[in-house]
């Protein structure tokens, strides 16, 4: 056979790689074959109540899917997982490109399996619509947390607003948390509005730096360590150290400016090397003392509330707007007002009240 | 006469201090005497256009006038001034308090008029509502420059909300352009929202600062930096000189990081020393090469034409959500929906669904 030979010389091309162990196969003939039956929900949340990673995947699928037959049978899923579900602590990451937070989570993870807990990581990256569908992206950059069965990871809920990812993230929380997770990790890449999003529906906020004069400014968004209840600098090994040490002294100083946080706590700078597996333990332990802290004084529970406050509005709002800017009639209008604003022959508070009367 | 000779005592005390002479008292006679007349608005208008301060106080006072029956006159006087607006250059000027805005603005203002041009000074806090009516508050700080018959100084628009801050210093501009003033300074306080208002009604914005390490950090809303068309650090003099030149090395330093700006202009520092009135000319010098550089390359319009719609929009929304929560029986479910949330028996999504289906 000429075709065993040409694969045994030395000039032989290795073929394409094939697809990684960690395609669970087994997933994907179950949400092709869900694709042609119809969906029993009951069971969905019966196998989620029983931990069921496959039916989990399922079901987030069916929340983050925008056709029309889903939508009811999203709902009916959230509300059947909710009376199971804020039982998990949520820990937002957030950090700029390059930053490590994959290994960093991996490491994180890995440590918090070990002590029996189980993890969820979800990712928000509104921006990333172009590797929508690329489900092995973030997967493979977590080989280790992967292969155990504690872990759970689902990469970018995408969709095209923020509202929108918000929405399928936070419902994907109450899913994970029926799931039975203890911890929920939502990654963000630190350079977006996702910031704000990812720190709306977690607990707890970390912020990933490197050392190095001006990091600050490079592309991390301003306002993002206001947000945060620690600073982790990472890489902090080897050549890198002296400079990391440096950057904690700074970043402490300069979080020692900001006014005292809402919940009573100080923001903690830490130095970690997650490639080297150092400082890890270190950063659970502060998390847990914050954990600990606020739902003591009861800043946990306050802040959950005032979550969900914050995301009925923002959904009102958004909402309003969009009945408004879609009417037929104001959309031709607004393009009238517009040309008399920019000849001059109104205000923009005059335009407004004309549009408004259309509603 | 025994009080006479009181009066020439060595030990009489000076009587309480007299109203300002500032206190234009014909102004005053004639605001009296308008609350009980009705008020012709064609004369009012033909006034401003004459270039008469009273008749402009007296329209300002119009607009900023919550009362139903002004509403109309306010719509009146906007649309027969906005032909003659639109013909200035609008400064937006922020900074801490003690940072020496006032100082400055009657340094800057005096070095205007002294070149023929007619300078207006408004400033916005939405926070001051408690000083509401103490007219005398800024012009009394600005002694020098209340005394130019060039210069018209109107301190803060008050209001309940920032949106209605913004409006009445919006048609405030439109009316002093159409008094002929060819240079509007907006002056605000630096540690609240207003200066992202300020920002979206003004050309060019400038930040005042003073030198000494973490300045940026100390009370300056973050962000504000990255509006900056210019830094200018006050009070460079004396033993402060040497600081404040570092401080202007560092912020050039920070300035650079930033992305481009749409503009074009790469935000210059720069020293200044108000009190000494040292600075203020290379000051004006930048500014006007600024406005050279975006009226050539249009961004001035560009940005005029973006500022209108951005008000417009603001308007709108703030308007349709105002009328949406004041509905009683949303305002009902409201209550009902947050109970539910706060026993984790809805989503805040499931639960603005509910709610949305009242409008």
């Amino acid at each position: 056979m000429p075709n065993k030979k040409k694969n045994t010389s030395a000039l032989t091309e290795k073929n394409g790689v094939a697809p990684p162990e960690t395609l669970n196969q087994k997933v994907v003939r179950q949400l092709q074959k869900s694709r042609n039956k119809p969906i029993l929900i009951e069971h969905l949340v019966s196998e989620i109540l029983k931990e069921n990673q496959a039916a989990l995947s399922q079901a987030i699928t069916i929340i983050e899917s925008t056709a029309q037959k889903h939508q009811q049978q999203a709902k009916k899923l959230i509300e059947s997982c909710l009376p199971f579900a804020n039982n998990s602590i949520r820990i937002g990451i957030t950090g700029v490109p390059g930053v490590g937070k994959s290994t960093f989570i991996e490491r994180f993870g890995k440590l918090l399996i070990s002590q029996g807990k189980k993890v969820a990581i979800l990712t928000v990256d509104p921006s990333s619509s172009i590797s929508k569908g690329s489900i092995l992206g973030d997967k493979t950059r977590m080989e280790d947390l992967v292969k155990e069965k504690n872990a759970y990871i689902r990469p970018s809920a995408s969709g095209d607003t923020l509202g929108g990812v918000a929405r399928k993230t936070r419902e994907t929380i109450i899913l994970c948390e029926a799931a039975g997770f203890d911890v929920i990790l939502i990654e963000t890449v630190g350079v977006g509005q996702s910031e704000t999003a990812v720190h709306s529906m977690t607990d707890f906020f970390l912020l990933l730096k490197l050392a190095g004069a001006g990091d600050e400014l490079q592309g991390i968004k301003r306002g993002i360590m206001e947000m945060a209840d620690s600073i982790v600098i990472n890489k902090a090994d080897g050549d890198n150290l002296k400079a990391a040490k440096l950057a904690k002294t700074e970043f402490n100083r300069a979080l020692h400016l900001y006014p005292e946080k809402e919940s009573g706590w100080a923001p903690k700078t830490l130095l970690c090397s997650a490639l080297k597996n150092d400082g890890i333990a270190e950063i659970w332990d502060v998390i847990s003392k914050y954990f600990e802290s606020v739902k003591a004084n009861g800043y946990f529970q306050h802040k959950r509330r005032n979550q969900n406050k914050f995301w009925l509005m923002q959904t009102v709002d958004s909402r309003l707007k969009m009945d408004f800017y879609e009417n037929p009639s104001v959309k031709k209008e607004l393009e009238l007002q517009l040309k008399a604003l920019d000849e001059n022959k109104t205000t923009p508070f005059e335009a407004a009240e004309k549009l408004l009367k259309l509603k």
